[in-house]
């Protein structure tokens, strides 16, 4: 019918693509994997330093090439001071008959992170000045920190903290402040371009799984397989402990950050909830209308909910020196189920098919990153002659042919250098795979060329007779 | 009232202007002579090249003076090439017994337009390889094309090809493929600008009223109509084969498309359908404003509709190399009413009324046009003193002056180079033609400057103020 | 909570600042204050020249400094040209038994503004062509003015007219129209920052109390409030005959109201109507805004209403040359309640409280105006540690506190030379009083510089990555 309609004599026939990105592993066993590597990394003791991250680290290199970075104790990062490092080897509450009442050893939550060390008695009044519960949920023991703040503390069930008795307890926390090194990694993958994604994963939480193993096993599950492909873009992932990690990471590559297109924040991913994208600061950007769209496409349930403030190291890479369009991705938001920063965010609450679908909406995302170029006509001026290239349309085609015969008019119109793929797509109503499909046709029979993000200045003239 | 609020003690007294245009040949006539026009060109075999446009031509410039153009077959134009010139004498299928079964003598969409020539005898089953009919409307004959592609063929009705008996046939279709010329008419009617307003018609289509002969016969009543009066835009008129003609006319004119400001495709304007107005491809010119605007406020029954690269001329005009402030102006879309590209397009589809509105629509159209312009007052500071200049309000006017009135405050207000005379009307509420009639009284008092096109630049510092 | 989402382990202590401006004057006596006022100048006879402005002027002069400005008649300013000067010393018409039936002494109204003297004897057929009366408010006189046609007149009560016998009048208008001055005068309080904010108010109207002793009134208890302050802007008073004294201001100015950034018409304030807003010709300047903001906050009822050239002397201010951004704020608007420009806009018309609560909108628009600031945050890359600076949160800190370190957050964020207070309370849903008091903390702190309005330029870089 579209060739009856534009009295066009020349269409398109489609010769099938191959440059659909295929996940060549099997998908369904990776949520499996990411759950076995979170079962691996959920026993050690994690802290913004120590051996707790350089053991975790070890991990993740088991799956992907890491390369580590050492910021000293004391390192000025903007308006921060890297800490001492702590490390810890055990930590008890005795009574005065011997019994361990509290032990280290049975969870790494018991001892308030970056806990100075001590080893006293203490009565029953004293001791209870130093512990932290959760009344509302008596079984499950609170995490706690104090990072900036020299002080002592276990955390423990609320049960655990009434069946204490009027005793004299011994208490002692085997931890040691010294000067040391905050450590975090990088796996950096070339790609045809020097602008690069940032995929950025907290790795500072003890054993908690969902907060924030869910985020280290999809980055480095995403890591693994843009290792096997040739990306357009180059992606930096990096893993690092909370706030002052990120801190330090940007203070070390402050001149390099402008070669950040796009980048997320890869958060709380095992658990059951529907994904929550929190767009960058700026609002606007093209990670920020990519994952709306997928999110949109692909997902009944999901929130996009505007920048703030508060949460993960969005927060750095958003401060308003950085302004980096970096967004942050996550299933349920921190603070908002019940598991949160507990004892109970552990291997029952995060789900190998949690994990597989949000590695999934990951590569999803990635794909059409990868895909959303600008493009321009080789030939303007006109249509081209569709025929004398073979893209020819047979009389009579099927639907799918002319679906791919509109998209093929439709990127020839647009691909000005202005549009992206998905802005093709969204103007022309056409899928956006079909309007990709056509791009590559293009593309191969020299009807478009490429807009490399640095030349984008140079093709504005078509834009600006507009 | 007004004189009240404003304490202004000086207010506006409207002279009747003179300026509005008037058509001063009876409109109701016009359907009537347009449709003669039409009758007088459908009985032509017309293609992209050839006699038939050669013929169709020297009909219009019965009308109104044309520039000929013709472009020699293999002369490059873009991406295409000017075809060999097809011309035709006659054609026919005959039976064994001698009789003519189809006959091209009685209808020239029984040959396949552009089929080469062919004289042969062929059984009945090779014969209908190359029959196409419409098998739903059986009576109808369809119009099919083969420009690129060498082949012969023969459109039928569909009870004459179920009526052909198992036979031997006399095939011959005596026509002519040769070197010779693709010929496109201009009329140009100047301005005192020399920024253009472009009407393409195409004129490529044989014996099809609708599609395109009303289209022909609007845009030729058009430019008989403007020839009487001294415009303020130049108009240019382009008769054109549809696709190759458009083409061809871009090529030879790449370095003057600059000038044309506005411009319309006029096609389908003769079926009784409601009108449609397809956008130009930047989707915000004042020509997309302006058609926009006058379908609101007098069709009850209308559509605008966005851009697409399928249609008519606008696909050439519109291709982004161009990106021309160009929309396509028709009554029925092609491909959705019945008889489009079929013989039930005849003389029986058009009606003089709906010519008639379709030209009354394009004369209400460039009315606006030589209207909208951007004026900057000449006293910009304060408001003037009208009473000096005589454009005083009596006490107690009727509404009527009321009006004129706000009309003329509004204008001065406004008039900072930066807003057309119809966004004066928008912002202020007050009926467009009422602003024009202030904009003409104040343009006389001397309190009012036109803004030609090439001086928008020069007034933008009034604006750059807000 | 926010503490937790934010794994951040550095919040913020609001110290209760000091800055919010605080009325120091209890308002409640204001309002009287205000009407007293009113009732000092309510029986002057003003017009737009002569003794009644300058005698207005002295009273005005004892509560606030003013500077007198004198335009001599015949000065051309822009297309007008200050008139005579018109005095009158008494008015009365006679009837033949010596009754004054009519008598200038009771009321100024009596007489038509700007009338040219006359002392004669008239037929009550020649009188009453000069009779100017209301039939439908009998008792009241009619407001009237002839300021650019030489004539005169009374306007009286329809009641009295229809008492007039047939009888022998002597009329006597005791005035004179000399050359002169036309009168206005300035109360300039300067501020920090050269850039100034004009609130111009019209003088011009005789015994008419909330037109416009009541812009006047308000306008003098602004301006004596700020004097008791440092603001941030100047403040330029204006006082104004309407239209002419505006016109004369600007033309005298011509070359300083660059300097205007914000500015408002101060009118009709006294009536008990809900608040009008009429924005600025630009329409999306800050006062704008602001003032669209604060009646939105606290006045349910109250309109904000588009641009147009009636009213009183934004006209002028928003003539196409000038463009300020001058919106007018006024309670009722001129014609559209009863008593305008008639005998009954006296003292039972303006109350107290209604005085009061235009003097607190106008503090209010002040208050945010002063405080609408851009900021730039001077630690702009990554979060500054907020409790090296004692800007700490203690645990379990009540809502209040929560809420000022969100506004700290949020602050800091988006502190970046682009966005005013408005803006960051605005983009983040925290309160505006909240904000302002972040604002003050951080600045305090160091951790904020302000950005006067000539730098805006340069902290354009940082936006520029946006």
């Amino acid at each position: 019918m579209i060739a009856d309609y534009t009295d066009n004599k020349d269409t398109a026939f489609a010769k099938q693509s191959t440059h659909l990105h295929v996940h060549t592993t099997p998908m369904k066993s990776m949520g499996e994997q990411m759950y076995k590597l979170i079962g691996e990394m959920f026993p050690i003791c994690r802290s913004i330093t120590g051996k707790g991250v350089t053991d975790t680290l070890n991990i993740i290199a088991k799956h992907i090439p890491l390369t580590i970075h050492q910021v000293p104790s004391g390192t000025k990062v903007f308006d921060w001071e890297i800490p001492l490092e702590w490390n810890i080897r055990g930590a008890y509450i005795m009574d005065s008959k011997g019994n361990k009442v509290v032990d280290f050893a049975n969870n790494n939550l018991h001892v308030l992170n970056y806990s100075v060390p001590v080893h006293r008695n203490v009565t029953i009044g004293e001791l209870r000045e130093h512990l932290y519960t959760l009344p509302e949920t008596p079984d499950w023991i609170p995490y706690r920190t104090s990072y900036y703040k020299e002080q002592w503390g276990f955390c423990v069930s609320h049960n655990q903290y009434r069946s204490l008795k009027d005793d004299r307890y011994e208490i002692h926390i085997d931890s040691s402040l010294e000067h040391g090194n905050l450590t975090y990694a990088e796996c950096f993958i070339p790609g045809r371009l020097k602008e690069e994604v940032l995929i950025s994963t907290h790795i500072c939480h003890p054993s908690l799984c969902n907060d924030n193993l869910s985020g280290i096993a999809v980055a480095t599950f995403l890591a693994k397989e843009l290792l096997q492909k040739q990306p357009r873009y180059s992606y930096r992932f990096v893993f690092v402990p909370g706030t002052i990690g990120a801190i330090a990471w940007l203070a070390a590559n402050e001149k390099n950050v402008m070669k950040i297109k796009h980048g997320l924040v890869a958060s709380l991913l095992g658990d059951g909830g529907a994904f929550v994208y929190k767009k960058s600061r700026r609002g606007n950007t093209e990670i920020d209308e990519i994952v709306s769209s997928v999110l949109r496409s692909k997902y009944v349930n999901h929130k996009v909910i505007d920048f703030n403030p508060f949460g993960y190291d969005e927060r750095q890479y958003c401060s308003p020196g950085f302004n980096l369009p970096v967004g942050c991705l996550s299933r349920s938001l921190p603070g908002q189920y019940p598991e949160y920063h507990t004892s109970a965010d552990n291997l029952d609450l995060v789900r190998p098919e949690s994990l597989q679908e949000s590695l999934e909406l990951f590569s999803d995302i990635v794909r059409i990153l990868e895909a959303n170029q600008k493009y321009v006509n080789q030939n303007p001026r006109c249509e081209p002659l569709l025929s004398k290239r073979n893209l020819y349309h047979t009389i009579g085609g099927t639907m799918n042919k002319e679906g791919l015969h509109q998209a093929l008019l439709w990127t020839l119109n647009l691909a000005d250098g202005g549009h992206t793929v998905m802005e093709i797509s969204r103007r022309s109503g056409v899928d956006l795979d079909l309007i990709i499909q056509a791009c590559n046709v293009l593309h191969e029979a020299g009807l478009l060329a490429e807009v490399e993000p640095m030349n984008e200045l140079l093709t504005a003239d078509i834009r600006s007779r507009e």
